[in-house]
């Protein structure tokens, strides 16, 4: 089935066109439109010369009239179809009724009411530091569930996540396992078709043990691998060791009694919530939005770059791993509760389609897809869209860069979506003409 | 189809037992079987007790008699199918006949002529070091072209590698494209069963260029990236710069201009000759037996595991890269001519399935399979194997320290089959039990 | 991470225990337990003598004793972690308290609340036939969606869906697009472990035309296609012709003017609500449930069993089709509203890990993976559990019979979940040995 | 690596012109080329204009000029790279040298010698029938065997084939086992750039028994039913009933005692030779060449076609299957004796890249790569290049026809290449306009 034309707009649509101040309507708008009960955030652009309109709304272009407080406009998309907007301007919102037609079935036109409000220029305040007890734990990342806190851009947080299974650093099972998030926070100033920007300032364990297991995801078993595993199914538990920063199996056989591996702290999980028109998907899943994406390298340092696709864009974090062999094989990792700081940040009008990650000496895109293959073509597509973007490479170029210089990773295994990392050195790239 | 019970089992059959010196027949034999006019290496191990032999033929336990010259036994394997030896040994060889019934057919076996040697203790003359000028290039990993040299364990072999494209450190072709090899070298004491140890002792670019494209190639591109890359189809030539130790490409894109990649000389090809019972593959496939790799490890220092399954090995290398990102993405990575110095080494009556490297700090095990899931399992599988064979470890085990430590890397995109290699450090595996 | 022991426990146990009619605690129990405020199905059997219990719960064996109207039990896993139940029986409920506890945790218990009542024996009243009207459709396979009528088992539903994109019968738009769905309906005496049984009686169209396009999804785009389609975007209307029985595009090409397809009507989606702890997935996913799986066998005529887990399973279906290729490979296909009769019934204690379909003439498993290569694992695993456990053949007859007789066609390649089926004949199962 | 120019050309190059005849040179040439001292095959066209030569080379435009008997030409790539060809005409055959320049690195050129001959019109003697017993069966689909029996297009050949083992229809092994293949059979008039088109006019079952076994592949084993059929390692024999129309497992199982399949004979091999630049791949194997295609409607009353790479078409068959489920998933199917009756005919001057079939009511494309995400890409694609090359359909029409039409099956899934088909009814495909 096709979705109605707009439905999805404010999550694919790209703008651009970078608001100026104005006192007119130039400028780029928050929408809200209202189908069949339900509301959706639109994208809209205006740029008005005089009483003329033009721009862009959910990705098509737009000629419009402004006559006093009357606004009016129509789009139009490829394929003909139209949105007809007419409405008023008071006190700073546009309220009105925009008509779909479908170009195949114009008898059948889609009404629906919108309102709309100028998005202001993003401001830093003085950036402040927020210590957050979490006390409710989300198992979806969802845009429906209330805000736990409000910050500004270039804010830090600074608070704790259960382990996977619920459980704190005390070990009291806090609520029901399935990666269990903290959060979600409200950034001020962040919009649909923003980039919101998550540094991991610090990332410290706190408790002395994590559970794991000794099984192997049915992605690494073939079947030979299958029979020999046969009898594995056990939970393994892994002391920590902060001081000698490792961490080591506990009475998990006699091969690996001193069997010692470097602490790693990392999130497996960090999302902004998913747009309004899509069923909300549970902690155990990644996407466009990030999600379980358990990546061994969103750990202390890591800049991670999520797309909004809310008002706020609503940050949810968790599922903390003390250290994780690529790819999560035995779908636990060492899973243990964590003390998190991060600063967030707002890129205005910067769209970007998939989680991107940087570190101090590299950046890196992923591809997060229903089977390996599908992942590395995407991780492939993902870093070719920032290379042309931010890079201003062309086709050709960009096949040379990533062809010569490329790291891939598998990043993800356990889980419904696999992951693969492409990663460009940064050296590698400063050697690129400006 | 199936093979008759022998055909393969040279490439396939393990043997658990060491040889001993011995006036006996007691030891491990190579065996020539003569099929229908071909000939096939079968394994073959006996233990003499008096008269009494028992041991193992083609991987089925074997019994049988030693009369005078007279020897004759018997094997039998899991469904009930036998094989049944009576010769005469003359001069150290074994020469008789091996009537092979199958139980679902018994009215019509299967007898063929059958010689077999015993099989010496390794030895390690004092090594001496080979300076080889090629003369022929081999597009096929066949066990079929003569040796062009013949070297011990231990010795050093010093020549040089023509580009994939066949040309070599003067720019001049030498032979049709597509990976053309150096070699193949024959190891003494290598034989069917066995495992070739090769270190690449030095790796070094002998000329100022390399050619490669800015194709991408289809495993890299999904619908979107194929749209804006429709237009990419040029050969592209890096300049190799030896003093400033990186690469550059040649007038190929304004953002490319001072683009500049450090170098790191790698083989592209790798390979032992395949069994005598197997279509030699081309010089683009790879396998088992190693052959188009395309991994980026396969560098200076880096020592290469491949299994034997023709006596004196048949050693071929090649297809030398002054530099390339993980995968080979574009088809040809920096494709150079190469000096190439190697020691070789034979791990008698050891059997890899597969082909295994190991660097200063790592032990890397390779998946390569027809896609990349399939690849990134049987890594996972490859390397469990090692660690249940090299360090005893329990499938419990196993899960835990790949689960826990596993780096997996996309090795190979370009050719038939994908590679994923499945790396461990020293330094964590150093903490295992002893 | 790992979820507690019982939390998806209604979902995956497997009761082999037929629960007769007796005056004591011996039979089947509908539990529910409430995890951190939320409610969890689990599974529960008795069978008492005298005061000794004995049985399974969530999967695992219990002990336990009867004493007036005190009951308590414990269960363990073969790890050692524990369930022990304490509790009362009053006016046929039993309500208490499960202590649960994790053997590498034991000093962290989790506690939690539990009620349970016997199920009774399924009834099949008088059956009746409903004309339901839809006025709500829903976008979720949520079990908390009021359900929108309760029937028996056995009765009939006749009613209406609308097209993908939320239009009826009369081309009104009444729903957001997305596949919405009719239902759920409630059918009484069905309770998580069962199976449900929709027999499709009839299948009509109800109005002139369908929507669809002229893209090719990604899973079918090879870099070269992609190029040769990239201008494909434009939405396609079908008339349908129900005198002639075929469909044809409306000016939509030159050379596909006459061109006109077999009406084939068939229901997109089909699903049982999923279980309380599974984030609820919107109506284009699928999985165990069922869900969108885009069968083009799933037509009148056709049976679908899927698994309950939820009391009244909570039955939804839509996405009505006037015909598809296989896989939908447009990702729309002839989307259309649709009248929709079918009956229903409750298989009970048979538990089915996913959906089957049965003909006239063939049985049908279903693989619903992340790519057609686990697809087509799955629907051999499904295959081979099906003829195990309804056929008893052993896994050597299931190979022989899968490997000799086997149809395997692609379902569905346009959603997440990429679908293969497995058809085996009836006349060919009909020749096994009873 | 980078094939040089022209190697693989004759393989890949299509010409849209159909020769004339015509006492010039204007037509299309068989060009043999000699590389390094090995022979390729390339395409050429002239169309003469006086002393002009206009056409194409190796798939690029040409520009030359005729004087006499002398002969010269210059063709160029997108790239700039050239190929110059000058020489003499004597006797009908075209005797010079080619001198290739790649334009990054025009010091060193390519020079070889060619001879060429006009392809004269394909000419269609009075039909024959050929009895052929055949004493020699290749393991490889090798352009370098030599033919075994030589005839024109429309004639008949009337062979036998042994089984995949090597077994005849006496059940003498006659060869080491490995897919064996009838043939070569040369094709007059047949060249490279030409389909080959063979029809089954009868297959027929010679002998009372079948050979298989009780694997399963491991494309169809999950993790599950991997462990399940761990103990899966028979060959199971099978009774064929010709009068029955039936085959039966013997001493199988209790529950397969009286399981019957009908029999349905077809060629698991079919095969033209491979182009000379390319390492003969094995009767295991499969490609644009057709080969191990294992797909069970390669039966009596299918046209098969394929790409003809070399003079004379050199058509391999053989590995017959008394029936077969889809994709041969035991690894063996009931593999048996055969007695094969083919019409053969040339298509001259028409290039398909893959291996298509045609039925009675059914046209059938094939995709055969690693995985069968690919095969399902690849039969996709090739479809559509038939419906665009023969239905002359745009891309937008493609889809709507494939997407509304389609049926695809997994033909094969035993061997290194995934099969997938894609079938399209006649009886849809003629309500296409003219």
């Amino acid at each position: 089935m096709k979705l109605p034309l707009c439905l999805l707009a404010a999550a694919l649509s790209v703008s651009a066109q970078t608001p100026t101040p104005s006192p007119t309507l130039t400028g780029r708008w928050q929408v809200t439109a209202e189908l069949f009960g339900s509301p959706r955030y639109l994208s809209l652009n205006f740029d008005q010369k005089g009483t003329a309109l033009t721009g862009e709304f959910t990705g098509d272009k737009l000629t419009g009239t402004v006559s006093g407080a009357s606004v009016s406009f129509i789009s139009k998309d490829t394929e003909g179809n139209t949105d007809a907007f007419t409405g008023k301007l008071e006190d700073g919102t546009l309220r009105g009724t925009c008509t779909e037609v479908d170009i195949t079935d114009p008898a059948h036109p889609l009404v629906f009411p919108m309102t709309a409000t100028l998005i202001p220029p993003l401001e830093h305040p003085t950036p402040q530091r927020h210590d957050f007890i979490p006390t409710v734990f989300y198992r979806q990342f969802s845009p429906f569930n209330k805000p736990v806190l409000t910050v500004n851009p270039g804010d830090t947080i600074h608070t704790t996540t259960v382990d996977a299974g619920g459980s704190d650093e005390y070990s009291i099972q806090r609520v029901s396992g399935g990666n269990p998030e903290t959060g979600p926070f409200y950034i001020k100033g962040a919009n649909p078709g923003d980039t919101l920007v998550v540094h991991i300032v610090h990332l410290k364990l706190n408790r002395d043990w994590a559970g794991s297991d000794d099984n192997i995801v049915s992605r690494g078993l073939g079947p030979d691998l299958a029979v020999k595993s046969k009898d594995n199914n056990k939970s393994v538990r892994w002391h920590i060791d902060l001081a000698a920063g490792t961490a080591s199996p506990i009475n998990s056989g006699d091969h690996v009694k001193t069997f010692a591996i470097p602490l790693h702290p990392m999130l497996g999980c960090m999302a902004t919530a998913t747009p309004l028109a899509m069923a909300p998907p549970g902690t155990g899943d990644s996407g466009f939005y990030g999600g379980n994406m358990d990546f061994n390298q969103i750990a202390e340092g890591a800049t991670i770059y999520l797309p909004v696709t809310n008002p706020g864009a609503l940050l949810y974090f968790g599922d903390g791993h003390a250290a994780q062999g690529d790819g999560e094989l035995n779908g636990n990792a060492l899973e243990t509760s964590m003390d998190v700081e991060v600063t967030v940040d707002v890129i205005p009008n910067k769209h970007i389609g998939d989680p991107r990650v940087e570190t101090d000496d590299a950046i890196i895109s992923m591809g997060l897809e229903g089977d390996l293959n599908e992942a590395f073509r995407s991780a492939t597509g993902n870093m070719a869209d920032w290379l042309a973007t931010d890079y201003k490479l062309t086709p050709s170029e960009v096949a040379q860069v990533i062809g010569s210089s490329a790291e891939y990773h598998v990043s993800e295994v356990a889980d419904r979506n696999a992951g693969m990392i492409l990663k460009l050195k940064k050296s590698t790239l400063a050697t690129l003409a400006k």
